[in-house]
């Protein structure tokens, strides 16, 4: 469940922003969308921001948050 | 680029077993794919059984040498 605090990149970039746009699409401020993912809301913020470079378990949760498969949260292109 | 090391969860172990075949696809060894994404082979070893639980800019890494969509190694179905 641990991630790591690292430099955005394109990727985490990416989910981030699939990550804020679905949350916003379910009308959830990032502290009720914390609570219901069992994270920190500054975490949230952090990972919408593409901050952070969450782990596949982290994903999940957020995932699940959200009622989407996982899969849903990874953008469709190659990252170099 | 860090990665926790955790107890094997079916995400982690479907992740793993995606990884292992679509590496002996290409009838690469541990050793040679561990060299070609720039990871340990001890570190492939243990993914593949599931043992970690790695972040997403990891598996890109492991995307990339295996030559597919980060999505691809990701299971279609939802995780608890």
């Amino acid at each position: 469940m641990f991630d790591s605090h690292s430099v955005a990149s394109k990727l985490t970039k990416d989910v981030g922003s699939r990550i804020r746009d679905l949350r916003e699409g379910l009308r959830l401020s990032q502290e009720a969308f914390a609570d219901k993912a069992g994270l920190h809301r500054t975490y949230i913020g952090s990972l919408e921001r593409g901050e952070r470079n969450p782990s596949i378990e982290t994903l999940d949760r957020v995932a699940n948050a959200l009622s989407v498969p996982l899969k849903d949260l990874l953008p469709e292109v190659k990252h170099g």
